[in-house]
């Protein structure tokens, strides 16, 4: 009897929730985030004076798993942009594909709907603000190498006769400052704001849409800012441009958790993974504050095959990655020209480099071999391994806060995901 | 208002359901079973005939994610002793413990409780049955090592005067039956039947205590039985002994998938988790006709670093492994003394090998060397990579179905698990 009663009030409950569609949806993805990232996140976070292994801010709200596949003519293992079609659009496409289907036909987006009911929207990456997963959201287009016809679309394609982003904050200036097109000079004559500096996006003016380019490509890694964070100040400021009565769609992504997975630096991944949990503690605040506002976290894909522990040793050795100060890419530039490598490798690592460590450091010529080196270093002392420069096929962390989370508890494919927002957005 | 009205039903629906105590609780340890191997399952279960890769019955139950540290003085990566305690007792503890604290002091668990409430108790595992997992639930050791200990004290200790286990099904002679002492008698003397064959099975006599032990050590694979299962046959012979009016409470192990883990055998692998599938099938169908029947699922930490794709190449090819009759140990064993290697190689394996596999195959001399060189032509075949012999510390996946699954949702500890499961055997 019991049973039937609780059955009958989770219907109630279940239904009555389904019912509502959240006033503002934050779509967050950990680009490359397969599950070792957030499991390692918790362990170099872990605050080493106490016993416990503290809970961290992804913890408190994973609700599930989902699969990643791409369009199985495509295989089993994702790339960026197929994996963004399916979480943006809620279709299986083939690898490179910019909300397009397997027929290079453009497909409707989450975000694009969002634009269609009179919300704003925006982008808040780590990447070009027209990389692949961006993209995926706000253009179509049959391959995602085709960065300047994308970037151009974001002035040229229009829903509904609007912008399709109200608010871009990101890397590119490469695509949008070009010899044949200067997209930012246009989007200004079309009254957009435009700022390139992170450290003033305090001046942006409340109210008016907003372009912000602060690199060339990617944002340089977050351990080489001085504050070794971005994507929150990215983030509050979208938000705070996007918030109006008629609610946002923001997608926010830490694109460079994957580029961290390619370059198998596991450094640089703990990094990125810490700028995104800033991030989302930060959310996690402004949920609290503003119930009727959804956020979901995922990761299209995981990257480089990275394994916590190695080689048979039964550990995982953080705390030289929490004591660094630069990234291995910049502890090599420091170190190539110097005249005491072992000795400036030592002081930017912050140990002793053992002999044979020291033999690793003096071998290479050039900065790309002394990175590897560097990072060979780091993978040995902290017990870290990986088995691909590529993507692997694991399913990935769903996490979901705030107004529809329920909606993501358990397994997900990637498609499901875009249907349920497209669902909450449907949702009266 | 909505909002509110949900917020009140979602807090009546978890507390009606909370307070129940299901009749009957089977925890499944998928032992070393990461979250890549489910993923892979599904590649491997996938029906090529149609577009979709079709949902597995993990997927079906799908709650959320553990972590497994040990004690935080062991490290960050446990071994199946810790990972046991943690799983059974709710302690964490170190490396090689079974069922002990830090202090080397005996902690009690979930099983031993629902054995002190009256229920009837077992275990059904493809390992010998004092391994460190069974033994993590039964049994009290400093050392997962002391097998013979391990395997005395599943005569010797009691609970409040009662044998700990009503139902053993395992491998296990070589500890059961030794030169010193005949366990096996000892438990025939006492009342148990006993059986030594698993196709003997339905032999069992109902209410009769069961010990079943099919193997010196560990089982076989899967792969290398006619009927490429075993662990069903198990469960189905536990859960029939032990059904009665009090309820019991079963652990279940699918010991394997870690040892195809440790050995870097994916095709071992996969017919382990399919072996676990076909279990979990019948169980999600037992919970259909015994809704008072709580199964929960995890595994106690990953093995082997297995990832789906590697060195740089974007997909996984499980389609060689499907095909398999033999495992690669039995392959090896079957070609090592054959006249014509390569034509036998090719002929287990269901593919004509290269030039380059070919002197893969020719070059060993002994049985270990070959299997090696057959796992190696299956990685490259099927694009699997490895980056250890041993454990890593990666979340692992949780699954729970039936009366009480929802105290499962989102992240746990591995200690939350037992905690969980406590909080049920106590609740009225
Ligand atoms: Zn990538
Ligand atoms: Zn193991």
């Amino acid at each position: 009897m019991k049973r039937l009663v609780s059955l009958f009030l989770a219907g109630i409950c279940t239904s009555a929730m389904a019912a509502q569609s959240p006033k503002n949806i934050i779509m967050i993805v950990g680009d490359g985030m397969g599950p070792a990232y957030p499991t390692a996140y918790r362990m170099f976070a872990d605050d080493i004076s106490t016993p416990q292994v503290e809970e961290t801010v992804f913890d408190r709200h994973l609700v599930g798993m989902a699969s990643t596949h791409p369009d199985i003519d495509t295989g089993y293992v994702t790339d960026s942009a197929a994996g963004a079609t399916a979480l943006s659009a809620g279709v299986k496409t083939y690898n490179g594909a910019i909300a397009v289907d397997v027929e290079k036909a453009a497909v409707g987006t989450v975000l694009e709907l969002a634009k269609k009911q009179g919300r704003k929207t925006g982008v808040a990456v780590t990447s070009q603000i027209n990389h692949a997963t961006p993209a995926g959201y706000s253009a179509h287009n049959v391959s995602r190498q085709n960065y300047n016809e994308i970037a151009d679309s974001y002035f040229d394609d229009k829903v509904d006769g609007k912008f399709v982003l109200d608010v871009m904050l990101g890397g590119g200036w490469k695509y949008f400052d070009r010899d044949d097109r200067n997209l930012i000079k246009e989007f200004q004559q079309a009254g957009y704001q435009y700022i390139d500096e992170i450290d003033k996006l305090d001046q942006a003016q409340p109210g008016k849409p907003l372009l912000g380019l602060f690199a060339d490509t990617g944002l340089p890694w977050a351990l080489d800012y001085a504050s070794k964070q971005r994507l929150p100040a990215l983030t509050k400021t979208a938000v705070s441009q996007l918030e109006n009565d008629k609610g946002f769609f923001l997608l926010v992504e830490a694109s460079q958790v994957d580029w961290a997975g390619h370059a198998n630096d596991i450094a640089a991944a703990m990094w990125e993974m810490r700028d995104l949990a800033i991030t989302l503690e930060w959310l996690e605040q402004y949920v609290e504050n503003n119930p009727d506002t959804l956020v979901v976290l995922t990761a299209d894909h995981s990257t480089g095959g990275m394994t916590i522990g190695a080689n048979g040793n039964y550990n995982w050795l953080p705390s030289i990655l929490t004591e660094l100060e630069h990234s291995p890419l910049e502890i090599a530039k420091q170190v190539l020209p110097s005249a005491d490598k072992v000795k400036l490798a030592s002081t930017l690592l912050k140990f002793n480099l053992t002999d044979e460590e020291a033999q690793l450091v003096l071998k290479p010529t050039e900065q790309k071999a002394l990175t590897t080196a560097i990072k060979q270093i780091i993978d040995a002392r902290t017990i870290t391994g990986w088995t691909t420069g590529g993507h692997t096929g694991v399913d990935v962390p769903v996490y979901a806060l705030g107004m529809g989370r329920e909606k993501f508890i358990g397994h997900s494919d990637n498609t499901d995901i875009a249907k349920q927002i497209f669902e909450l957005l449907n949702a009266k």
